[in-house]
């Protein structure tokens, strides 16, 4: 099965000659830190052998518990924030399609605090079998505790008391929390967000796997991906190694002065990719007045919106494209005898053909108005793909925040609006 | 009725004291150009008086179409990219609820080349009655046009000739041009993409207004809401004028070294309004090496995403934060006997005030952090307001670009990747 392919060939050029092999022995250095657990943040590297290394057991459990969640509900409450959110609802969207419809639907909530939002859910799933599965290390983080104390009352209502714990999947710490206290009380089911694996690297967790695994996916497919990326990652030279190169090719640029890297797709399907990868490299780099702006684009639509910045704007841009390409859909261009529209040129050809010419043209010209351009291809819209992407980008992270000089695996910036609001509500000790 | 409201006071302290009064003449020069029409552009400043000048006549036909639409059609396919297509769908996503579900609904193509998408689109529509809004200048662009083939085929195959002609409206250009010659050919009802307005600009002309009048929004109220925040912007000094202050600091912040304007909400609702307003701006300025790079964030979500960065990242950022008065939702968060989330403490009060405070907490915090905030005070959320939106960034879009020295309404850059793209289709001339 083929792997995540990287291009430099669209970068390199923007750099002095042999930038990259200067650059090879701080990224290989990084590499060992992070493979030798002996930098900061070493206290939360399970991700890296996590595809090897899962639990088992509560892999099978969450096969288990998904089947019944097809079994018996239309719809699946998922509740959580940031990392308990985005690796699986990158996951569904990329998976989902209209030949292929989720096996439960999936419903996320607790990610903002819109009474509109909540409505709104409340609303759709009126008349619907449900069950809940509520993602949180704590348990009292504000957003997704709002929302179950609301889904969980509803549920109790319309399920009794033991039926709603029959439908409640709680993923929590192994050991303590409330989230935890309370699932040991009410009986609900427990699966466990890792201690040693941040919210941002924990898609291949139970914290994704079980939302994934509902919506109908293969999970085990998709581990597979991932251990086959990562044994590719961690034997393959610097010279050829995509996650060592991204590594490189993103320092070197931010070295250079670039400010703001944009991960563009091409295709709807992959738009939560790019807020999964939005928080991985921003949460694990935007600190100490340091890293690049994350920022992600969906094309051609938003060449008709920022195009004409990206083309001509402040040259202060790198950008990363992301194409996939077996997307596992396809419709032609037919023939018009009046030809009003002028499109009978594209007569026969595919879709998928059109699309991959206007990322040829788009590369084309963003290279030519001074972006450089790395490319990472996805072979195929699959489990298997999407698990080595994943494991890719994740590699890749921890490579490019010890070779920036930072902690890739904290965010102690993500306190401090909470701890305004907490005070601002009067929550006792704030 | 109450208009937009603009503030600076978490945004001043970053500037030297006066700064604003500094650059006092280069504004009122600024808006002097645009009204006087004597600078760049010129050509395409339609969209000043239109509030007050539009064409009455078809503003009654949009609305006997959008009548129309509503009785026949289950859904309303707009296909349109660019300025033929955020507008509305800002509108739309900005407007409906749960408890006020769109009369028609609407579903957007011709946006992207992505088979996949395509053919969920017509997986979805398989049983429902349908109406069609193709929207292009010239009705070759390529996007839209693919779509448009397409569904005209369906259309035709459903309905007969006769009887898809009667479901198709046609927002092209009011003389010439492919979709305008098809239309005729056809018998299709048109409506006018203005000469004088450019794409990102045309939300308030026919492009938007029939989509969002088959909604069932009301677009006279919608008008009024720009013709009363028009009014207000010309007629008030600079140090009171949101416009004239919003273009005062963009170009402050700008000289004084930030590269990236963040443009936040609190509400999902508010998501495809950060995207037209992404166009606005973007295309409008990002030129001749210049423009600050436009983002935006839907928070308390991304706060658990790209949080970390805007507090603690490289501190080259401004953000810009709307926030919405009265949300026409409500739900309180109750008391529990249990108390496991620790939630008691918020218990009677609404999600709207637990979200205000958030939103005061994460002001605080990233002006703490080395952020400096603007805020735009939306009212309401209906169409007063929102037409009042639209025009307040409109306006304010202009007066920034003279200030900056560009031309905030050319877009040569987009026709880049569409030069290269055809030269690889083997479009004849390319």
């Amino acid at each position: 099965m083929k792997l995540i392919g990287f291009d430099t060939k669209y970068a390199k050029g923007f750099l002095k000659e042999h930038a990259a092999e200067e650059i090879k022995a701080r990224v290989l250095a990084a590499k060992d830190t992070l493979l030798s657990g002996s930098g900061k943040g070493s206290d939360f590297l399970g991700w890296v052998d996590l595809p090897e290394k899962y639990d088992k057991e509560e892999f099978a459990r969450i096969k288990k518990a998904a089947a019944k969640i097809n079994q018996d509900s239309e719809v699946l409450i998922v509740i959580g924030i940031g990392g308990s959110y985005l690796g699986a609802r990158a996951a569904v969207s990329f998976l989902e399609s209209y030949d292929r419809k989720r096996a439960t639907e999936i419903i996320f909530m607790g990610n903002n605090i819109s009474a509109l939002y909540v409505n709104t859910v409340l609303d759709q799933i009126r008349d619907k079998s449900l069950s809940v599965n509520v993602i949180s290390k704590s348990g009292t983080t504000t957003e997704p505790a709002i929302a179950f104390r609301i889904i969980k009352k509803l549920m109790e209502e319309r399920y009794g008391k033991e039926g709603a714990a029959s439908r409640i999947y709680v993923t929590t710490d192994k050991a303590r929390g409330a989230l935890k206290k309370m699932a040991e009380q009410e009986g609900y089911e427990c699966f466990v967000v890792p201690d040693d694996i941040g919210g941002r690297y924990s898609v291949l967790s139970a914290v994704g796997l079980l939302p994934i695994a509902a919506s109908g996916a293969d999970i085990d497919a998709l581990m597979l991906g991932a251990a086959s990326e990562r044994a590719y990652l961690l034997e393959t030279p610097y010279e050829d190694n995509p996650a060592l190169q991204y590594a490189a090719y993103r320092n070197l640029f931010y070295e250079n002065g670039k400010k703001v890297e944009i991960l563009a797709d091409f295709e709807p399907f992959m738009h939560y990719v790019c807020e999964w990868w939005k928080q991985l490299f921003a949460e694990s780099e935007g600190k100490d007045g340091k890293g690049l702006f994350t920022a992600s684009l969906d094309f051609t639509t938003d060449l008709h919106s920022v195009g004409q910045l990206v083309q001509d704007g402040e040259r202060n841009l790198i950008e990363t494209v992301m194409e996939v390409d077996d997307t596992g859909a396809a419709i032609q261009v037919e023939s018009d005898a009046d030809n009003y529209d002028q499109l009978n040129y594209l007569a026969g050809m595919d879709l998928n053909y059109i699309n991959k010419k206007a990322q040829e043209g788009t590369r084309q010209a963003h290279v030519d108005g001074g972006v450089p351009n790395l490319v990472v291809n996805i072979p195929k819209r699959d489990e298997f793909s999407l698990g080595a992407l994943f494991y890719f980008f994740e590699f890749a992270c921890g490579v490019d925040g010890y070779t920036l000089g930072i902690n890739p695996f904290d965010q102690p910036g993500v306190e401090a609006y909470k701890k305004n609001m907490f005070h601002l509500l009067g929550k006792e000790g704030y």
